[in-house]
């Protein structure tokens, strides 16, 4: 399988010795491990299609890979998968500024679009925190978010069109055109989490970079008083470019972390707070949201005096994950979204939660889309902490799915919530999305054992290796 | 049958002789005409999917109705349905300005939502043309747009959840969460022109009101220095709430209408040019888009200096339609999208069209998303005069096509332009769409004989009636 592999991209482009296989037995989502069976590293939509007829042919199953940044897990082995990493695939295929839009390869990193189209004054606007390293196809495959996402919508719609190797080695086009008509595939591909195919081109649109930006910070001394600033200033009918938020826990670790900002140690809250457009108008948007917090008691606020005082906000902020290791040996993110009139109430609950489980949790907000990131603190050392922290983030979710909300709002599914897809779908609600996964991906070889729990997974095995009647799938379901 | 269905419904809740069905022979796409068997009015969920149960019980397809004004033939039978008119699920169910949602039932005109939560500040941005009379179940059916969607997006953008009666009659929820993890089956129903189910519930999300709101009428001498103030506007960075087009031959038709403005008889082309927010900077942004619109020979720019008159311009603006009725016996409406930059070639060759097939053309257009509606006029007395428009307007769907574009902006595929979509997709391409339609509605009992081009239809009929393979499906296409 390795020669058949190594005929389709060449000697130097699969990996298949073990010590070689341990980087790839994980992504971000560092609790489970799993080493692949082969590493494959394709450069073009052709190799790629090839690797995956070969793989398809043998019933091997296969995962796509982008930068190993995911949090969920959604490049991580299950058992026995060839990982076709797209990390060779990093290519700038076109710039099209008139109609605002690029083609990238799915490795190209997040980044660097922005950086090649910034001195014409265009940007490319999903800004996930680790957008310095993720690629624009994994960001696709997690339909990423990012802290300007309040404004300016996450991955899904910013994407016009997609080039798909389908699980059975076919090319597909998926949209591409302006209001295309017929069915939104590519918005169902994007965050389908790579159950559906390997996306090798993606089409995404370009923003006009904004002519000015303010940034304000607005510091609280408790976080229910910051809480309830986020939604006046949302009532108020200001939309922000960014709106987000940190605990006292997190500001602890981020000012511990390589851009500290001197924020006060005993601050409740801190909110970092960007409006941007057309500049007249900007500095008057700020006088009314530094309104709203002084109703609220905000102890202090602070404006941006430069670009470079804005920058090193940011940084300071887009560390806050990796920060959380200079106060705690061990840590998980969760990613959970409420409705934003629920924040008091459900940072109480989380509060609760880490008492009960006796693990501290910090909490750093994308607060204007109401989604949550709590920074699960634990050591790994210590026995049975590994699991309280597990334990309180699946509470955690729990509650957010309670409120109305919902389990993940930029990070997936992958293989760490699938069980908790039980808080939001019944088993039929689950059983019309594993339809939809049979139109593309029949046998499940792409991306086996990601986003579904687990018993309708049972219930795949036990099908037909040969596709689904899918009435007769959803007959059984309904 | 129909006995079944009265006590499904009750006795005044189903039409059904031929007098009575002549009114539903088509929607406002009148150029195919075909009585259906019977009209059913259910009131709720529960008597939808009870009609549905009945009527999939004995293979009888089915057609979900709105208010009928689809230009497309949507809703226009096309042999042996039975309509399921929504006309009496018209209730608002849910309102909540905290989270900015409302639920309403699919027969809710469009426009008295807006009108039920003005007084608290909030509005629904979707604003077709049609809106006083169109249902939010008409415009989640057709993704519909409108003059602000250049700036607040179309229907999809913003309907959260749904409530379904799938063509089995079996109730599912979809979406309805912050973030919904898996896969964006909200997205894949919404624009499915009723081909997957019937929606009987409907999660919009609401907009807080702007601040302020500008308005300016520019004129010019010529449509392309109109067509490239357009362009240049866009490319300032600046994002109008809606950027509206007419020519010559479109302010000829409105100046006849309801709501004449008083444009001077000789002008090229008109724009209507919004833009709304916090009223800081609104007038700076008005002031840079005149400068634009002077720098292209503009020959008089006129703003509006009342709320009365803004509206005496929209009114005015959104009877062009109907206004043409004033200058032409008959018309036809058509509905493509270009890429902006495309707008002077491709109105060249629309003239070119209408000198070939001589038929005049009036053009009316969201110009800022490039989506055109040529007015195509004609006299049905006149034998061939019809086919040619028709054929007018298929080949400016072409133009559309090859410059980029896309054959329906915001009206649907229908009946009208099935065989269209094969200027845009291949026929694996097509393939793929009905395979997920197999998903929905395995028996295609459900709105049957809609946006997919015949072959596929034919192949359809040919299937066994049970279900699909889905692999064989694809394994036949690709």
């Amino acid at each position: 399988m390795i020669a058949a592999l190594k005929r389709c991209v060449g000697n130097d482009a699969v990996l298949y010795r073990h010590e070689d296989l341990l980087a790839y037995e994980c992504d971000a989502y560092t609790l489970k491990k799993v080493v692949p069976r082969a590493v494959v590293f394709p450069r073009s939509t052709e190799e790629t299609a090839e690797v995956v007829r070969l793989l398809s042919k043998r019933g091997i199953p296969f995962i796509p890979r982008g930068a190993g940044t995911g949090l969920s897990g959604g490049a991580t082995p299950t058992g026995g998968e060839v990982i076709i990493s797209l990390a060779r695939m990093n290519r700038l295929l076109q710039v099209d500024l008139l109609n605002r839009r690029a083609v990238v390869q799915p490795g190209y990193i997040n980044l660097h679009l922005t950086e090649a189209v910034a001195d014409r004054g265009y940007y490319y606007a999903p800004d996930p925190s680790s957008q310095q390293a993720c690629t624009i196809g994994g960001n696709v495959g997690e339909n990423a978010g990012g802290a300007h996402c309040l404004k300016y919508g996450v991955t899904t719609n910013h994407v016009l069109g997609l080039t798909m190797v389908l699980p059975d080695g076919q090319i597909v086009q998926l949209g591409g055109l302006p209001d295309e008509p017929g069915y939104d595939l590519v918005g169902l591909v994007v965050g389908s989490e790579g159950t559906m195919g390997i996306v090798t081109e993606i089409t995404v649109r370009l923003e006009k970079k904004p002519e000015g930006v303010r940034t304000v910070l607005a510091m609280f001394d408790e976080v229910s008083e910051a809480s309830e600033a986020v939604s006046d200033i949302i009532a108020a009918g200001i939309l922000p470019a960014a709106l987000e938020m940190m605990d006292n826990l997190a500001i602890e670790a981020v000012e511990k972390g390589t851009f500290p900002v001197g924020y006060p140690r005993d601050l409740g809250a801190v909110l970092l707070i960007e409006v941007d457009g057309i500049t007249e108008g900007l500095d008057e948007q700020i006088e009314r949201i530094v309104e709203v917090c002084r109703k609220h008691g905000v102890r202090e606020v602070r404006a941006a005096s430069s670009e470079e005082e804005r920058k090193s906000w940011w940084n300071n902020r887009k560390t806050a994950f990796g920060a959380v290791g200079t106060i705690s040996p061990d840590y998980l993110v969760q990613d959970g979204v409420i409705p934003r009139s629920r924040l008091p109430e459900v940072l109480s609950r989380i509060e609760k939660i880490s008492h009960e489980k006796g693990v501290r949790i910090a909490n750093v907000f994308h607060a204007g889309d109401g989604n949550l990131h709590p920074l699960i603190m634990f050591d790994a050392r210590i026995p049975g902490e590994e699991e309280r922290a597990v334990q309180a983030g699946s509470e955690i979710l729990q509650v957010c799915a309670e409120v109305g909300g919902s389990i993940t709002g930029e990070h997936g599914v992958g293989l760490e919530k699938r069980e908790e897809m039980r808080y939001l779908f019944s088993e039929k609600e689950i059983a019309v999305q594993t339809a939809i996964r049979e139109v593309f991906n029949p046998r499940n070889l792409c991306n086996p054992g990601k986003i579904f729990p687990s018993p309708a997974r049972c219930a795949e095995m036990k099908r037909q290796p040969k596709g689904i009647d899918t009435e007769k799938a959803l007959d059984a379901l309904y």
